[in-house]
């Protein structure tokens, strides 16, 4: 359960900001995320780390010389949006291009994927590495689709040991992945998480059960059975770890025996004792073992074993000094305070302010029609909140509600201020599609952000808004959520609603309807099929993991 | 919950030895506790902690350069044993004299009290530390009798750090007396916490409710609220702590924010930007502070906040670097592994191995009948353990089941073992003594063990068991056991029973009845007393704080 809060919408931000005024000497904060306080060498790789909040020490902890160079942080368990990961990444930048490492989850990789294209379309080189270390959430020959959890950490530290040895971007790329391939998590759950604010938990473990493989998020494992002793649950985390053993696999791991939240430091221990004695017996030699909690989930119960199967490159990189809030390794000695640099002067100041082009007077009145229906949208989505999330929980990590319900009011507020500035149908439309998708968070935010902002380039400023153009809107949203999202009709996704929205509000306006008119008769279509949808889930957006 | 286990009463030690396993460069394991395993120069004072187990880091977290030179670990929230105190300490000694720092708890007290006169009687100056720093575990004009909680570490890492640049004793007392005549903590439980093995918490606190000043053991707080924001909880904590302030307080203030287990570090995070902010309002300065779990509960629920009111002395050794597996602050450097010292090896060894002293026949069969005494008595304690467990939880820390049961049949299996090595009356009472003693942990194994000592002494293992001796050995066996316990009749402690019994020997066998039958009697005196005690609790010697 989580206690310590004033308000659960502002949970991740004030963490945040907590964390940063108690490590001055290694991070300071920036808007979405934290950057290193120490200064680093013009040129060298920028290695910038993130996800969503609630994961702490993952991932501001693990940010300082010799680790990582920044790291976003989303909402709890929401990724972080495009542009705070864009932002973040455009001033840890030092010239020598950057590396992206998250989990891979399709809010991230959808987030850190479009925040890369931007960052290249400003002449930045950028790799992006999806960590998918935990081999219950996909098969072997679907490693590609496997989620992200403790080997991160694995992953991340040798990345950044390698930025911090000066390679070039290609060469810290290759190393990242090197480890990554060499990686694998395998985990229990003897309990959920609570999130901050609500009244029961996100997910839950039978008592006297452990979910094994159970996701960080609550993300469906591969089973459930009684928990065991400690000696037997350390021979099966042993085991399936071996069994995934990649090619090429040495007799040095790297070991990282990860708590989830509430499992006392001494429990992993206790577990460590037989977990060492099983390596020993498969001829192994764990190197430098991290015992404690490095990726958690809130309050979950469970831990988690991760290897990486190290070469002598790997295993310099994992015992090179670094020196962050949550881990310490050897001596890095005095690093001087950072400066701010030209790119961060760029981003910072009040030159970010928007400023809405010209309008026409239909156009302004359109907007404010536009600014009127996302206020409706929030209101509606706000009342819906809590049974979005409780079913969300079901099928997903239960935050689908809150996140539509932030992301719509800060549409609705972002739309609104446009318009009262006197900004058109466009813009005002851009406006809420741009907060939306910065403020939702997660795979939802980002497609429902992308795809209003599609429509938004259908419109214009100055021109009246009619028929066509709503139909070009609706058409041009469509494709961008189908594009984004990878979901296709029948696919129990938003797509489902909309392709027939979009399909009727062409026919109506082919045959002459008008625009109004025509919103009001597809928007009973898409009601009907999403009710015919026998078993809709509020998976609207939450798409699969892009490629 | 404590979930990963293979035995509960070996989770102790099964937790230290993986914990020694992942820090070999820190610490290596000896019989009941860890020393650094760095080198420590000769003549170094020696500052050595401990107490009960299931608080990581407290206490073996913080033995290291810079801070602690050994730890002394009991079983789960039960005080180490003596001969623990006595032996980890001996080894730790580098000619310079020793600390020990603990907890004022009175098994802690007891028994590293004890250990310091057994080390003075071997010639090494030895000074005691009972930090109290817990302002809701007794009153303002008490100060003496208060808790050790979070403080704990405040004052050890001061007294480490004043040790390592090599202040005398004398100084290092002074100046460790100084920090905790400075340290205050306040704390809050959301929950409580279950032993390892326990079928159900060992202490609960009502759902939406904060425990005020609840105990780490869940010893009783000042009082019960619904659960408050962070900030008001800070204001709270920040306020109790400041109206503590010590004479001659400054402005600069080393500060702890705790999590007792399960509290999640980002909550941590939220409640430390509103204590930070009413640090700065009442215009003082939080140097270095700690936000994480430094001294923790197993899995309960909650927060505490310690101050220290920092001199420039006090400031230094706060600042000052050390390198422990819990907290590293600076930089150490290369220290060179420890080489086993003189005192150690002569600890160490089959040398240790009970030799006993030659026995005449009759003793021996007194001898035989004493362990027989002794396994009667282990099995009724194994029956009543959970009785015993569940009485003591609404008193004490229900520990006092587990450790009756586990001292007893530790006493039996010595007594059993001396009786069949040839041992007479008086070794095989020792031996199923001391057993007693460094086995149940905990105030009462101490009583238990000291008290069997004392009424060994009036036996012999040549001379045969006369009634007289019976007598001579029961009177000894209560005064030793309400001098160390401080308990008098009518304090519902043993004495209750304890003193009848004795009276009842004394008159039978003045009245020429012989040892067998005396004693029969004078234990259905005892029995018939400790029934008329109406609500006699579990506190078998479960006596004050002494001093």
């Amino acid at each position: 359960m989580t206690h310590l809060l004033d308000a659960p919408e502002a949970f991740a931000e004030q963490a945040l900001q907590g964390f940063c005024a108690i490590h001055p000497r290694l991070v300071r904060a920036v808007p979405g995320g934290v950057l290193r306080a120490t200064a680093t060498p013009a040129g060298k790789v920028a290695v910038v780390i993130g996800g969503g909040s609630g994961h702490y020490p993952a991932f501001a902890g693990y940010v300082g010389p010799g680790f990582a160079d920044a790291a976003v942080a989303g909402d709890v368990f929401a990724s972080p949006s495009t542009r705070l990961v864009h932002d973040v990444a455009a001033r840890a930048h030092r010239g020598g291009g950057i590396l992206l490492g998250f989990g891979n989850y399709a809010g991230d990789v959808l987030n850190f994927g479009a925040a890369a294209e931007r960052l290249r379309s400003e002449g930045i080189d950028v790799r992006v590495l999806p960590v998918t270390d935990d081999i219950a959430s996909a098969a072997t020959h679907e490693i590609a689709r496997r989620r992200g959890v403790a080997g991160d950490v694995a992953v991340f530290k040798i990345a950044g040991a390698a930025a911090e040895a000066g390679l070039s971007l290609d060469a810290v790329e290759l190393v990242a992945r090197a480890a990554n391939d060499r990686t694998r998590s395998f985990g229990v759950a003897f309990g959920g998480c609570t999130l901050p604010g609500a009244a029961g938990p996100l997910f839950a473990v039978p008592g006297g059960q452990m979910g094994i493989g159970l996701g960080i998020h609550g993300e469906p494992g591969i089973g459930e059975s009684p928990i065991v002793p400690a000696s037997e649950l350390a021979a099966l985390l042993v085991r399936r770890l071996l069994e995934e053993a990649p090619e090429g696999a040495g007799s040095r791991v790297a070991v990282i025996l990860n708590g989830l939240g509430s499992t006392k430091q001494e429990e992993l221990f206790v577990l460590w004792g037989s977990v060492a004695a099983e390596l020993r017996e498969a001829g192994l030699t764990a190197v430098a073992p991290l015992v404690g909690e490095y990726v958690t989930s809130l309050d979950m119960e469970g831990c988690s074993l991760t290897f990486t199967w190290l070469d002598d490159a790997l295993e310099a990189f994992w015992l090179a000094p670094c020196d962050t809030a949550a881990l310490r390794i050897g001596a890095v000695g005095e690093v001087a305070p950072a400066e701010e640099t030209e790119a961060e002067r760029g981003l910072a100041g009040p030159s970010s302010l928007p400023l809405w082009p010209a309008a026409s007077p239909q156009s302004q009145a359109s907007g404010r029609i536009i600014a009127g229906g996302f206020a409706r949208l929030a209101a509606a989505l706000k009342e819906a909140e809590a049974d979005l999330g409780r079913i969300d929980a079901q099928a997903g990590d239960g935050d689908h509600g809150q996140g539509m319900a932030r992301g719509s009011a800060a549409a609705a507020a972002a739309a609104q201020a446009a318009s009262k500035a006197g900004a058109g149908a466009a813009s005002v439309l851009a406006a809420g599609a741009n907060a939306w998708a910065d403020r939702a968070g997660g795979t939802s935010g980002a497609i429902w952000g992308l795809g209003l902002l599609a429509a938004a380039r259908a419109l214009s400023d100055t021109a009246s808004v009619t028929a066509d153009r709503v139909r070009l809107a609706a058409e041009q949203a469509l494709e961008s959520v189908m594009t984004i999202g990878g979901a296709k009709p029948g696919d129990k996704t938003l797509v489902d609603a909309l392709a027939p929205f979009v399909a009727s509000l062409s026919a109506e306006t082919s045959a002459g309807c008008g625009a109004a008119l025509a919103w009001r008769r597809s928007a009973e279509v898409a009601a009907n099929a999403a009710e015919a949808t026998a078993q809709l889930r509020p998976r609207l957006g939450r798409a699969r993991p892009l490629g």
